[in-house]
């Protein structure tokens, strides 16, 4: 039998989830204000459109919270759409929700949206002012402290290359290696925001808003920005600064 | 008596307020779903801090729906505040509504948040792409069908400097001559949005709104760039494009 497996690309805001993955269906409803699982309502759209429950792959699983301006994900079907009819069709089913389908393609079985994937990019956007957001609530991370962004800057160029991110990652991470290679990490400045832009093949779990929070903590001049080298010998993740709040982060786009 | 003048940087979400403008209390709790004024919200906030009932005069009465990222207002007060403690405590009393006091000045009685005002900018938001927008939600005009920038540019390129705007003007536009210069209309796609920035020392009523409504009539090649020259020409509302709707439209910064 012939696979037809599907690419879609979606948005999502991730204050009206509980998360990517699906939980058992009854804590899904007793968890964080009976916020429901990304993966459980596109499923759910899916099934009532088609009456079919494929198994969903996504290149990010991401956190309760987290934003997405291009997650990747992929399935198989039985049946055989055009990829504009099915991201149309899947929408109508999705409309009551905070998620959409940006884009779909049909793709060759070889195509699998996690181990495919060449490189991931998100952005975490920081409003920094003494003023609270308003037109930005629930998007960025309030910082009312100044930052250096120049120091912040000396702090990220150490993170570039290849490492390991031990300090960066989340206790229940399960990845066998902490080794990862960050190629690009960019901090503007745009009106009262600061923008934080890194890329990577892949990243640990919580390793981006690690990374954020400790860039932060240089930027208050609470530590020196050289004290990247010491958070990242000492392969422990007390050694570095705080978790970024998720609603900041915005997983951007993945390569394949 | 001496005057204690002072001037406030407003940001506010427009889409929880009726407009600046306060009407009567009775019309302003059965208009537009019981939508507040922001006139009102901040005199009742000023009002519960100081016991005074200063008239409050802002840089551009802004619509309901608009948004303000930094609307400007003065007013008189007989007590006299640090600017850093009057926005401060100002904001305790705003702390469950969607405006905010982003900054705050003492200044010399000359000035006037309107008629001091050199030069006013504009920032109109559209997210371009056939998915509705999520992240963007009521923030931003969705246009489904491709835009021709260049061609709009065009257009924008014609409506810069001294013109009589009568066609871009709504029927309930009260000032007394529809002259007007525009000092710069720059028009950027950044991913999947198009912002237009414009800038004048003054406006008419919904003249942003017009301009982006003939503008994207252009970019979707309904009519040509220099049809400008004609609605220009003549001088009547029916001749120009529909009115953006006011949810993609900030007030982004006044000078003086």
């Amino acid at each position: 039998m012939t696979i037809n497996r599907y690419k879609l690309v979606l948005e999502y805001d991730g204050g009206n989830f509980c998360g990517w993955q699906k939980q058992a269906i009854s804590q899904e409803k007793t968890l964080k204000n009976h916020l429901p699982s990304i993966e459980r309502t596109l499923e759910t759209a899916i099934f009532k459109l088609i009456k079919e429950s494929p198994k969903l792959f996504c290149a990010g699983r991401t956190d309760a919270g987290v934003h997405a301006w291009g997650q990747v994900i992929h399935f198989d079907l039985n049946k055989k759409f055009s990829p504009y009819k099915l991201t149309h069709a899947i929408n109508s089913y999705l409309n009551q929700s905070n998620l959409i389908t940006k884009d779909g393609e049909v793709v060759d079985e070889n195509f699998h949206a996690r181990f495919s994937a060449t490189k991931r990019h998100y952005r975490y956007i920081i409003i920094n002012r003494r003023a609270r957001p308003i037109i930005d609530k629930d998007r960025v991370w309030h910082v009312p402290v100044p930052l250096d962004i120049q120091k912040m800057q000396e702090g990220a160029a150490l993170l570039l290359g290849t490492h390991d991110f031990s300090s960066f990652r989340d206790a229940q991470c399960q990845s066998k290696s902490a080794i990862r290679t960050i190629s690009s990490l960019l901090i503007n400045k745009e009106e009262d925001k600061i923008i934080i832009e890194i890329s990577a093949k892949s990243f640990l779990h919580h390793m981006v808003r690690n990374i954020v929070g400790t860039l932060v903590k240089i930027g208050i001049n609470k530590i020196p920005a050289n004290s990247i080298l010491e958070i990242l010998a000492a392969k422990n993740r007390p050694a570095s600064g705080p978790n970024a709040p998720a609603y900041g982060l915005y997983f951007l786009k993945v390569e394949y």
